[in-house]
């Protein structure tokens, strides 16, 4: 029987597979192998392997590789450790396809071990474009991989520019969506109802009937030095507008501890009576934020995926985003107070926006399985021009 | 001033960079630093670090990350290993510019490093077609890599295609070339004496004055479980032909030790009187043997690059070099002892050609450290469609 | 000339090679290396590579090992990660002895490394006994080294017992305990102004002149999953006390996490007037804090080592000291709030002690760089029994 | 239940550890584990993992680790990928006991792996006393190891001097001999037969039931520069004995690259007609050879240790086994052709000896196991004084 192995490498990850992973092991056709490592185990930044064992997955190997530093060098260093991790379990789980999720380093590890053993990688969210070295690693492993499952046209089209074959580049829609969809069949009220109390985190409480701000904001690799100015605007910025504001701690690239060290710094200084902070919520919870809060900031990616599915208002701040396709529920912003201040409350007046699925229309997980499942492609590439 | 290191991952490497290496040392510009590591420093293979100091160049920094096994999960793991090593390395040395050769796992290692670390990585070789997993792994560099240094207009061509920024892909020639344009200047005859007293190896040694073949062939990696057959079909094509060979050991790929044994068997079982084997030969040797043998038999690239611009006669068995553009000096053949005798035949009754310089004209060393000295490239990358 | 590489590891490690590092530089006959990795570069616990080139010294190599989770599966990790780092600068700086500091796992990783590379180790701090895994690596380094340069006559003779040659042990004392000699000519009170501007932190300020605790407590790595509780009692029989405090975060063990997550938690509950945390301190400040000090509590060697020289009443917590010996100066108490409450106040009433050395007179650095400097010891070692 | 992980690391571990996995295979109460890595895994020293489990075992677990080269640095390096490789497996398999034989470098490995991940580590062949780099990295694993298992009265002796709890220290003799003592059961003419079709290996092939020598020479880590010049004595004294002779291919520790070297060159230049080479040998013809040559030459320690029970003439050569306690078929001579020479001579005009199996009567494997499955021992070691 056909094993094919899911790479979970950090808590979005699973998200943007978990459709899939349910849909793989729904059919009989198939053996679904869960493999869990990297970031994905830190408790610092939620540990994944309980959640998706206690979701009736079954965890096959787990391998540690992030090395502490948050820069560059340790991103590097942990990409490597990554790679000689898998090697190790792929020679010892012998899957014949391995789904690589995105760009972050753990995915590029996975994807020069696969290219090497001779497996067959299929790979999500390709041919998508934005800012940072995710960009550069997206592409990279675009040419690693021998199937492509992506979220948009538009991206489809982009790699059969870049040489791939058009057999094998199937828009399938993003798998997060999926959960998107099923989740907000839920009433959003109902389902935030203990947040806090489940939640944990730090900072105060507050009721989440009245307007509320949902703040994300990640460093940006290629500009990691200035990732503590960065975050400190947008903490200025909603300092002013003084809404009630639900943030999220930072992921683990180069920067995060800039990141982290300035949100601390903030509250230590300003004791914001309106900032709580999560290091990590279930994606249920996370949906129905985004399906209530008065405004989205930051540059987290979901706002634009997630966000034009739900109609979110949302600033997207800087460079993090730059040339992903859009769609009309998000207002661009730059690195500066005045600006963000100002497009919030455009988007405070605005208010929610209609569905608009350029994402994925909630069917990705079936699609993605059955083309795993039963294509055959060769193992040798070849550029196709 | 800018720093721009060299990496140097095996014995073919150097001779495809060696000329851009002294062009860099000859400019007051920059500063140039040798890294030197991966299977360039195993005496199997023939070190190269003690050849790099004699040609007068200081040697800054090596390391060692060859793990033992020759198959694919050992590829894998000597990729993330090296991976590990040169960023520990680039944080130490602190280079602005980063030279990778080729497309082989340590250069894709490198350019990992190289990416993650915001440093910029200049490529050569990009852009070319083949077989085998080089062929992913030299794409995948190609979409790391900030400056394109390629061999061929073809080559330019195919990497703008992959959208890559064209400002920055420059069709310069192969550095190798250089090399051959510098040796022949001298007379084989004269050169290539002493040749098996200095050169080593095991076997008879023949009179070079009369016809003798020159043959490398290494595994192919996608391939790999039929490397022993493959070496076999060819050793037997050989016996038939009786005519005097020079061979050279294979590269330490995937199903590189099943090739040495299977010649190690031949060798036990026929006692070929015709055949000698070198484990290592001085480029120099290598160019003579070139310009004059009666006919060249393998797979390797060097009959196909070098061999146009000096007009050997050539055969090229197998899949290993698909797509290579390829002048009118190479005549393919299965790998097929049947085929393979035919081929050789062909070129034994052709005899040599005439110069045809598609891979380079023996200036791309300066042309390469002019480049590197004076380009001013963004560390973000872009996809440019 | 002997060249003579000394490896810091962490924060700690600096302070007890220090004025090694001193004597070493000022010899003639020697030349000194430095090496700085692991857990030494890490911000959150205070990269110390800056200080160390502040106070003149160059730093030669730097490496990034340390692997996040703080469980021991990364413990582990990290000590093969360490091992294959500090080979490759072993091989690149190519040392005549590798002088290592203490029992952590960097330590061990150099210690195999300099083993299987025939170069000579000297080790400082061994022959001692106390709990934790810490223990067992200790004694396991003993039987790697080749100079042992151990704090007291207790090890010394221990170390012989173990079968290592006499000839090769020597009670030189502990190096750090130069530092507090020489700091501590200087009046503490003129030296600890303006601590809390200079040295940052977290919590309110208060006046240094009034009785004060000062606080460090470690995790203990064979008990790592009761550290959150370890630290809570603590914590609490601190509040039960009500003395103003200073306490420093603890190092990168397995269970560091926890007790950060416990102090933090505690922070956030409690909001407790009477606490400043330090994420690291200059060792000056910290000696001084020492010698003037109403009490120390926690489970930090320095209390009893340094405490010895200077005359701190401590109270040692637990079991991560357990059999080390102790001066006058130290009441253990179990991982009790009631137990903790009570020694505190029995030191509180005892006030400070006279200086009492065992653990070295303050001459230590200059007979160790002596013994480096001189000694010539074979590659091969044998058990003498 | 109990969960007991053995790990094999090279093909002579297993024949050192056979017989106590067939007694933890055959108890109900405990769960058997089989790890198989580092050299047992390469084709060039003979791939252990299909005789294991043609054995009736299964291999839950496999790794890469060893990188090439042959040289102190690699041997260094070897260790650590080893480390993080077995981290990594014990982070999955869980393991309560982790069983280890020996003192190579991989065994290094796993005992720093089992101690920092808090796993009871059962060390088999401890207090040993032999040359190389053995010797250190012996007694550094005995300090790490909470169960010791030994092969004479002699090594417990010198294991509860170096401090460990006798309480803890077995001398239940070495397993290797239980294959031995049931190996020789069968008659050794009958069960050679047909060894060299069996074999492969290279060189002419002989008649057995002639006089014949058996060797077995592997460099010694703490010379290995000389490693080639040793061989060579060697082979000359072989050269003027004349006798027909079965050699083994060293193992892969520093310098064994040069023994082959110095193997295949001596082939080479005087094509012995008495001289057959195995890669590999099963374990059992290999007894039968000890059993019914006329003198093993070399420094194995098999020599020794069977050789013991078998009362097998034998001539030590040189340092490596110096301090190992020898029966009356031991003589010893130094790495000098006259010297060998006259010691075989000595040996073929003495003849075989009396069985004086001071290493084991053949039931160790049965009384290991029993104490794997019942010994509770805490985790946190103590030095006993």
């Amino acid at each position: 029987m056909r094993k094919i192995a899911v790479f979970i490498g950090n808590r979005a990850n699973y998200g943007s597979i978990k459709s899939v992973m349910r849909a793989l092991k729904e059919r009989d056709d198939v053996k679904l192998q869960t493999i869990v490592g990297a970031s994905a185990l830190l408790d610092r930044f939620g540990s994944i392997a309980s959640v998706i064992e206690a979701d009736g997955f079954q965890v096959d190997m787990t391998f540690h590789s992030h090395i502490e530093g948050g820069t560059p060098v340790t991103m590097a260093k942990t990409t490597g450790l990554s790679l000689i991790d898998t090697a190790m379990i792929f020679s010892n789980l012998k899957p014949n396809i391995v789904v690589a999720v995105g760009d972050r380093y753990e995915v590029m590890a996975i994807a020069v071990a696969a290219a090497y053993m001779n497996i067959v990688l299929a790979h999500t969210m390709g041919g998508e474009v934005s800012g940072t070295i995710d960009e550069s690693i997206r592409h990279a492993i675009t040419k690693l991989a021998h199937i492509h499952l992506v979220a948009t046209k538009d991206a489809r089209k982009r790699i059969i520019r870049m040489g791939e074959d058009p057999a094998h580049v199937h828009a399938v829609g993003c798998p997060r969506i999926d959960l998107v969809a099923e989740e907000l069949k839920k009433d959003s009220r109902t389902a935030l109802q203990g947040l806090f109390e489940r939640g944990g985190g730090v900072g105060p409480t507050f009721d989440l009937s009245k307007p509320f701000l949902l703040v994300s904001q990640h460093p940006v690799t290629t500009e990691f030095e200035s990732s503590r100015k960065q975050i400190e605007s947008t903490l200025h910025a909603l300092q002013k507008i003084g809404m009630n504001a639900i943030m999220l701690w930072p992921n683990p690239d180069a920067g995060s501890d800039d990141i982290s060290a300035g949100i601390r710094s903030f509250r230590e200084k300003h004791r914001p009576k309106w900032l709580h902070l999560f290091r990590n919520l279930p994606l249920s919870d996370y949906f129905h934020l985004m399906n209530t809060t008065a405004c989205m900031v930051g540059n987290s990616s979901s706002a634009i995926r997630e966000g034009a599915y739900i109609g979110t208002p949302a600033v997207n701040i800087g460079t993090r985003q730059t040339s992903r396709p859009t769609g009309v529920n998000i207002i661009h912003a730059d690195c500066d107070q005045g600006a963000i201040v100002k497009a919030i409350r455009r988007q405070l007046a605005a208010g929610k926006r209609r569905m608009n699925p350029i994402y994925g229309d909630g069917r990705a997980g079936e699609r993605i399985a059955r083309i795993l499942a039963t294509t055959d492609v060769g193992i040798q590439k070849r550029i196709m021009y």
